[in-house]
């Protein structure tokens, strides 16, 4: 196959990230910050916990008045009344004084330790403390958690559930996060009929509209289908058309080299360029990215696995760049080669694999099969990239796996 | 601490996994599928591909025609004409003959592997092929990626974007999955507050709602908060009884033995029963677990940290079981423990890590902090489980660390 515009792995993900994008930011509630990407900086305006609190039920101490202490000779503290849970604490520790406190309560002024209940007794008017304790024992200090003005969350993190709590221990309940990208996706292709319809002899069902869709939604991208286009300019550009509204543009399908000329020519009809047509990767080769309205649009390979393997290796990084996801690093495991990966020397390949769970820990098994193959990328927990410069990987090498 | 129903962590999963549950089903879109827990295995209506297709643009020949083809010894074959791509073959090969295909073109009859175009030059009325093939070469035979009949996805998986081109290919719109779990959460202690309230000394606000329900909405299950109570018998049971409607109940706070006091007997008074009070783990100990309107409910810890690891490591499990997630399995990844980390015998504790890649794998440092610190959680990555029968883990030692 030869390519106006083929160029290496490395280069295609230079000119994805490169490609100059407007990020655009909204404010939404806590409930619904989950998984979004923070805007701005978060600054906390309160100090948490804004009092020092006892982590126990028992009794907060003076800890030199108990140095000592123990069950055959217990110190002897005057019970100076309760801090209940919730209140603000009234009572002064002079020497020789305690006060109940539950856990959570505030920490009398004078206190610098609180004894456990389980190591006190009450008697009448006094406690018996049978334990030393040192200076700052189950205490958590004002302050402890989050210090007012410190930047306690920073701008690009992805909120997680303990993010939120943060956002709450701070009172901030409107998160500033960027937009989720808006995405336009087309399918192409004269061969291709909707899931509904049983496809005549020679044609199939679109696979990769659905796959596309939820790797989208999956990635905390808003994506629109805008219909199946034939394989015609006139039908291509009039898809492509009402896709200036969005952010990204994907077109699916060209399988063919005459189905993605049709592609490439309307790009360039409609005003837009075409950035490469081609990338030395495996599955994938045929992989279009332009520019067209302003925005970014690929042209997806029309064999299953190899469109959902671009779409995860070059189309994801661009959504999670439009989150503003400064941290974007994939989860990844190490594992151990299960079988021989063979490879050609000048192609990037991105070989699935099943992992199992062994006691040396995982063994990666390499999944075998044409890129025409959508069940055996579901049977897949994730895949290996095996380098452009090598031949292949051997059995029993470590391998560094990417979850899908 | 004292409890009257104290038990190990593995006696508690037990009591939690053994809960008897009913699964509910319904069926959805197939684009509303993702993440969602298929509720029947899904069998092949259809052969995939449907036809026997070329994987390259090229010509369809019989491999024994061009045996021992070369550049400087091309085959000579007839060109019979085109099969576009999305129509029926027609055309029947003989030997000596080909026919010109496409990218997903229907294979003719007669004809048993695809030179690439590449490999081939037109001349008047012929075709010269100047490599040989081999049988089956560039095919894709009909039914190579599924066979019809077969069970193709089963019932319990999780659905991933992959399983919706499965889905696609098979013409299977409407997805039977397990219904998310409603869940009712209440929050409660006379020391809360909302987080619109600014909190007067000794008061804090409610962080572990907000923490928790991320938590759940992360999983798949539909959280309703039914609100904050008082330290008081009758204000709880206010606020549980609409939780009868749901299928499982949380409560957090009952950070002191008293406040946890009163959701015990509030439990109790509507008829409820507490399963166990406390657990032999760290952080986390003071954790109810019962049942209440025929349903699960948890009384979880207040401290923030305690709260969201019990609820990672002992509520989730249950949320996804009421997913009908058979899989269930977590993403873990190797480290090697970058500090020591104590332990007491006889409790399971859950260290949070941050994770650092480094040449040699992963680095897991444990972030150590007291369990009301919820910041401390923000920072971490995941979390190792340092088991009962140990004094700790050493510097060095390869640890399985459980991402959040």
């Amino acid at each position: 196959m030869e390519f106006l515009k083929s160029i290496t792995a490395k280069e295609a993900r230079q000119a994805i990230q490169t490609f100059p994008i407007n990020l655009k930011t909204e404010t939404i509630g806590i409930d619904d910050a989950q998984g979004r990407v923070l805007a701005e900086d978060i600054i906390a305006g309160d100090t948490i916990p804004p009092f020092t609190r006892s982590l126990v039920d028992g009794y907060a101490v003076k800890a030199k008045d108990v140095q000592g202490a123990k069950e055959t000779s217990p110190a002897f503290l005057n019970l100076k009344g309760e801090v209940r849970i919730g209140e603000e604490a009234l009572i002064t520790i002079s020497a020789g004084d305690c006060v109940y406190v539950s856990t959570g309560s505030m920490v009398p002024e004078g206190s610098d330790a609180i004894v456990m209940q389980e190591q006190a007794r009450r008697v009448p008017e006094a406690v018996e403390i049978t334990k030393a304790v040192f200076q700052g024992e189950n205490i958590c200090y004002a302050g402890e958690d989050i210090r007012k003005g410190v930047t306690i969350i920073r701008k690009g993190k992805r909120i997680t559930p303990f993010d939120a709590g943060v956002f709450a221990a701070l009172g901030v309940a409107s998160i500033p996060v960027y937009k989720q990208p808006k995405i336009a996706l087309i399918s192409s292709g004269d061969e291709i009929v909707g899931i509904d319809e049983t496809p005549p002899l020679g044609k199939v069902r679109d696979i990769n509209r659905y796959a596309v869709s939820a790797l989208m939604v999956k990635s905390g991208a808003q994506i629109t289908f805008l219909g199946l286009a034939k394989d015609s300019i006139a039908d291509i550009m009039e898809k492509l058309l009402p896709a200036q509204d969005y952010d990204m543009i994907l077109i699916s399908g060209g399988s063919s080299k005459g189905e993605r000329d049709f592609i490439t020519a309307s790009i360039e009809k409609l005003g837009g360029e075409i950035i490469f047509h081609g990338i030395a990767i495996k599955p994938g080769k045929p992989t279009i990215f332009g520019r067209l309205f302003g925005k970014p649009i690929f042209g997806l390979p029309g064999h299953p696995t190899s469109c959902a393997m671009v779409t995860v290796c070059f189309v994801l990084p661009l959504v999670r760049r439009f989150q503003g996801d400064a941290e974007a690093e994939e989860k990844t495991t190490e594992g151990v080669l299960a079988a021989n990966v063979p490879s050609s020397y000048g192609i990037e390949e991105y070989t699935r694999v099943t992992l199992e769970k062994t006691d040396a820990g995982y063994q990666a098994m390499p999944v075998f099969s044409k890129s025409s193959l959508i069940s055996s990328l579901a049977r897949a927990d994730g895949y290996i990239i095996v380098p452009e410069r090598t031949e292949g990987l051997e059995k029993g090498e470590k391998v560094e796996v990417h979850f899908f």
